[in-house]
This record gives structure tokens, C-alpha cells and sequence, in this order.
């Protein structure tokens, strides 16, 4: 159900022939309302692609009734004629629906620097818009799939409201800069000042702290819509409460499914003296090279953690710090501590506790190892 | 001759079983003066090694009259045992040498957290000594090397002076933490005030702009010793011209040894505000992790140069942007321009041309490409 599983919202996800396979590219949800209230969120990458620099304009009244995704291009450095494109799709999907393009947001993901074709985008999203039913959600999730090799969907039930979702990507990690777009739907009924301070805050402890290569794209977009279809006004911690939840576990199905990586890496800082602080430190670690290629070998190599973190500016001293591997202690005190042969890194999931005694502030940083299969695929892709 | 090739050194390299392997693995450098005058920069990293904080003292009043380098252990994250193994090293020299233990620097490199063995440095320091010649140079050379494939060494001659030098590492690239550590000496007659300030233009813009994975060591040190022997006192500008030349003659050659690389690639920004502007543009290309793999992969990939770019706070238009790889201009004011296929990237040099088209400044930063031997060496090394 995803996207579709709150009330009031309407999908579809078709095979419009922008990718060459035939496979599904383009995705079109639709908000039935009664509200047509939205938030979004997107890359701060001062290279934005078209979608982007239109959608930002779009969400500036708080108001959306459908939004266009399509896999298959980035439309980004593609000049004036590829914001045509854009804005052509949105006028496709006012066209059909009859809403203004003004309240339509687009978003695409693929490779940058290709132009997309304007009249296969307007036959999609027609296409699209004659095929929406309220059980469209799961092909939406399969339409804006790139390199993902399953869907990411997710839905959270609130007190008499739902949420519900869908995802793709996995920061910059998948080649040819492919792109996090995450769709949130839901049927509260909250004004969109309400629904951005909750997408800020879920967003912020979540797809902002999944770093899988450090790379940052030209096309993300994260997009909360909310159609009131339930007819209940939650309080709003409890639904950025349950918000977080969601985003929280596209955010995990990001990190599970990041191309060629073979450990899901969870960095915990304790002990900061705030919360940034231990973003910036766990941030360190999921961006050195030497770290995530460690992992990888399985070999639980703390020297590395602490040459990180060493770099950071955050207030603590190396030599009080500890380290933990899947819970072994190989670092106390920034020396040696247990053996790191009594430390397995053979799961995939793993645990790095970074104690800084310096504070109480805590933050996770989701990442995931340097493997052959990233540099393969990555060096691979468009050549 | 290298470090030896300046009047008034002398060295010797020689395998002191630090390295189970039976190779060199401690080298000593000896001025005899008649000046002792020195400067050095540290690795920025708060994690320091105990050589690293040692040195730090000794170089405070300008004065060093021997070096000990020691390959086969980083001593780093060590303890105090740690820091008595270090302060014995240099106690060891300056027993050998008739000089304070203060005035002897020293450094180490390979794997961090093992403890060194503070009787086999001291023995290796006494044979050292009793080997000291004005042609070890070479053997110096070859002590410090950790996994660098061969040893790196330059002579820059000046008007009546000379520079010698050499050096090991690429930054943080190789495994175990593999330092960078260079020694030059000279028998110019300069003050260490002179030095200092020569030595910190020189590395500026030499070894601060080799970014081979963006990784920084906890044990990195360039030191520079005169000894005045020339009886010349040169113009200080000339002076640093030719400690430029040979910092960055040393900085290539830790470049093209880059392990498990296949291109050294030139980031070459021009058209920036400022040359801190033009460094930070091309840092960031130089430390994607997406536009390395794609260089492995002879992918002339432009949308990934421009993604990273985007992610830097230095004033210009993405979309006013030239990108050329190998001389041929692929995207022109941020849109395709020639076609892709045109581009031959199969040669190891490789050189990326940024036009920010914002001022004047220009600056290149060396990096190389990410890849499977990368990724294999630096799983594998401590496991």
C-alpha cells in the first residue's frame, strides 16, 4: 500500500520508456485531499538539478496536489531546455488532473548531464494519471527504482491517522549519482507549517544521518503530503513521532540495500558535549576511507576510528577515548584494550561505540564499508 | 645522495629488527654543522603520535642537530610506555652523538596501537650511529619506507647551496595508517626563522595539496635541517623556490607510488576568487569517492565533478562552469558539451580542468583514483 495506505491518496507507476529496458520509470501520486497540504525538504548541493529548482518554488505556498518522479535521467546540467522538461511534465499532470502545475512537484533521478525527452515524460505522466487507483503505491515504489534491487516502502499507523512511504536510493552511494528521493504520504489533517517543522526534525535524525559514501547528490528530495482524509488533527510530537519512525526505517532499507556493500555499519557516539558534536564525530568515521575498507576485511582496526576523529573539531581529548567493536572493548582510554581477534566482524550488521567522555550528547551515523563491488559499479556504470 | 647530497650530513639506514621481515627499518640523520638550525610542520590530526609530541618540544627552539626515523610501528595510541620508547630513542642518539636528547627528533610509522620495543630502537639508534657516512643518504632513503614500492629522494641545486631530501607515504593512502614523512636538509646558511617560514610556504602548496584519499595521519612530519656548511646565505625567495621545487618533485613521487592507484590525476581550478577558493574546489573533486571510481573506470564522468564542486562554500556560478578532462572541454556553462566518448583517459596522467569563471586564482590538487588494489590493500594489511 505505501504512499496509498493513508486515505485520500491516489498511484500509479508505468513503464513510460524513458529507461531503454522497458523496465517501470516514471511514478505519479495524486493527494484527493480534502487538504492539499505538503512539505519538502531538499539536497543542499548548490548544483540542483531542474526538478529541484522547480520544486522548490513549488512548495513555497505549502500547497501540492500530485507529484511526478521518474527514474531513467537526472535532468540536471542539462540547461534551460531540460527545465522545459520539467515544467512540461508538471503541465502534463495539471493538464490531466485538472490542478495547476504551480501545485505539482517533480522529481528524477539517473545520470546527469542527459537530456530527457519532453514528449516521452508528457505521454507518461498522461499515461500515469489514467491509471491511478488507491492501491497504485506499491508500483510507484517500483517505478522510481534505479540501481536498487528491491522497492523501499514503509507504513506507520497513527492514533485513527496513517503514514505511509516510499523510497529509493541510498545517499550518493548508487552510480551514476543516483539520487535519495523519499515520498511520505499521510491522511492527518496538519497545516503545512506543522507538517515541514516534523519533516525537518525526521529528516534530521534520519536520511541526514545515512552517509554511505559521502557523496552528496544533485536531485534529493524528501516530499510529505497530507490529504486531512482521516479527519483527525494529531498532536504534533506524537506525528513527528511516528514520522521519524518512518523515516528512520526507509532509512535502514537505504542503508541495506547500498550498492556493493557487504557490512551495515551503525557509528554511536556517547559521551559528546552536544548532539552535533557527535554527528561530527561519527561523521568522520563514516567518511574515511581507510576505515570503511577495514571493515570490509573484517578487520576491527580502531587505529583508524581514532585518526578520524582526530580531525574533527569537537571538544574531547583522543587519549580518554574508547572503542567498541560488536562489543568488545579493543580501545580504552586511547590504548590498547581486548585482543581485536576476539571481535567478529562477519555479520553484516555492525556496531562501533565511540565513548568520548566528554559530555552526554549521543548520535548514530548509518554507513556502510568500501567493498570491490562499489568501486566496480562505480567505475563502471556509464562507460 | 639525497639527504647526504648538502654539505655538512651524514646517515645511515639500517635493518635494526623492528620489521620481522630482516629489512631497513631505522634511519639516522646527522648534522654536523656548522649550524644546527631546523623548522618542521606536524600533521594537523589531535591524534598524535608520541613522536609526533616529542618533536613537537625539540623543534620549539629552532635547533636539531639528528633525526631517528623508525619504519615497522607507528607508535601511536601507545601510552606512556609509548612516549618513554620515543624520549629512549632520542636518549639513545644523543648518547652516540655527544649531543642533548633534546635536540633530536623523531618519527615513526606503520600500524597503529603495537607497542614498540624500546631496547631493539635503542640498539638500532648505537649501530646506526656507528654507521654514519656521508653517502647514506640512499640507505636513509629506504629505512623509512613502509609499503611504498620504491624510495623517494630529490636534490634541488641552488647558487653555492643545495637541498636534499627524501620521503615515504602518500598521505594517508597507504595501509595501517602509513605516514608521511619527509627530511630535508640543506647547507644554506639561514636562521630557523627563515627556514620555518620557507618550509611552511613550501609544503602549502606542495604536500597540503597531495590528497590521495582524504585520510590524515596521526604521525605525519616534514622536517627541514641547514647546516650551514655552504658558507652561502642565499635570498630567502630563492631559497623557497627551490624548497617548493623539491617538496613538490617529492610530492609527485608519492603520488605516482600511491598504492593500488592507476592514475595520478591534476585538478587544476582556475577562474576561483581566491587560492583558498581554487584549493577547496579542487579538494572536493579530489576526495569523491563516485569521480574517483569513474576515473578507474576511464569514465570521463563531468556530473560527478560538478555534484562535488557543489558541495563547497567558494563563491561561483555551477552553471558558468567548464569542465575539461585531458584537454577535451565536456561541459560548457554546466551543459554537455563535447561528447564524452572523445576523451581518452587510459594514460595514467590524467589532468581535470575546473573554469569557475568567478576571478582569477588558480590551484591544483593531486589525488588518485579509487580502486580494487585500493580498496584489497587497505582490507587487508592489519588482518
Amino acid at each position: 500500500m505505501t504512499v496509498t495506505a493513508p486515505a485520500g491518496f491516489e498511484a500509479a507507476g508505468i513503464a513510460a520508456g524513458i529507461k531503454r529496458t522497458g523496465a517501470l520509470d516514471l511514478a505519479l501520486i495524486v493527494n484527493r485531499g480534502p487538504r492539499v497540504h505538503a512539505a519538502a525538504v531538499f539536497t543542499s548541493n548548490r548544483a540542483k538539478a531542474n526538478p529541484i529548482l522547480w520544486s522548490e518554488q513549488v512548495i513555497r505556498d505549502g500547497v501540492v496536489s500530485a507529484i511526478v518522479l521518474n527514474s531513467g535521467g537526472a535532468n540536471c546540467f542539462t540547461g534551460p531546455e531540460g527545465f522545459q522538461v520539467t515544467h512540461r511534465t508538471a503541465e502534463a499532470a495539471a493538464s490531466a488532473l485538472g490542478i495547476a502545475a504551480g501545485d505539482v512537484l517533480v522529481c528524477s533521478t539517473g545520470l546527469i548531464g542527459d537530456q530527457l525527452d519532453g514528449e516521452v515524460l508528457e505521454e507518461g505522466v498522461l499515461s500515469a494519471a489514467a491509471r491511478l487507483t488507491a492501491d497504485g503505491g506499491a508500483d510507484a515504489a517500483r517505478a522510481i527504482m534505479t540501481t536498487d534491487s528491491k522497492p523501499k516502502t514503509v507504513v506507520v499507523e497513527g492514533d485513527g491517522w496513517r503514514i505511509g512511504g516510499i523510497a529509493k536510493g541510498a545517499g550518493m552511494l548508487a552510480p551514476g549519482l543516483a539520487t535519495m528521493l523519499v515520498v511520505l504520504t499521510t491522511d492527518a489533517d496538519l497545516p503545512s507549517g506543522a507538517l515541514d517543522a516534523a519533516l525537518r526534525e525526521a529528516t534530521r535524525v534520519s536520511f541526514d544521518r545515512l552517509d554511505s559514501d559521502g557523496c552528496m547528490s544533485t536531485n534529493d528530495q524528501v516530499t510529505l503530503m497530507a490529504s486531512g482524509a482521516s479527519g483527525v488533527v494529531p498532536e504534533l510530537d506524537a506525528f513527528t513521532a511516528a514520522l521519524v519512525d518512518a523515516c528512520a526505517d526507509l532509512a535502514r532499507q537505504l542503508q541495506a540495500d547500498a550498492e556493493g556493500a557487504s557490512h551495515d555499519i551503525a557509528i554511536e557516539v556517547r559521551g559528546a558535549v552536544t548532539e552535533d558534536d557527535a554527528v561530527e564525530v561519527a561523521r568522520s568515521v563514516a567518511r574515511n576511507n581507510l576505515f570503511k575498507a577495514a571493515i570490509f576485511g573484517n578487520d576491527p582496526n580502531w587505529g583508524r576510528v581514532l585518526a578520524a576523529i582526530g580531525t574533527t573539531t569537537a571538544p574531547f581529548d583522543p587519549y580518554l577515548v574508547d572503542v567498541s567493536m560488536n562489543g568488545v572493548r579493543v580501545c580504552h582510554a586511547g590504548r590498547p584494550d581486548r585482543p581485536r581477534d576476539q571481535v567478529d566482524l562477519t555479520p553484516r550488521a555492525t556496531h562501533v561505540l565511540i565513548e568520548l567522555h566528554a559530555g552526554d550528547a549521543s548520535a548514530t551515523v548509518l554507513t556502510n564499508d568500501l567493498t570491490h563491488d562499489y568501486v566496480h559499479e562505480n567505475s563502471a556504470y556509464a562507460s
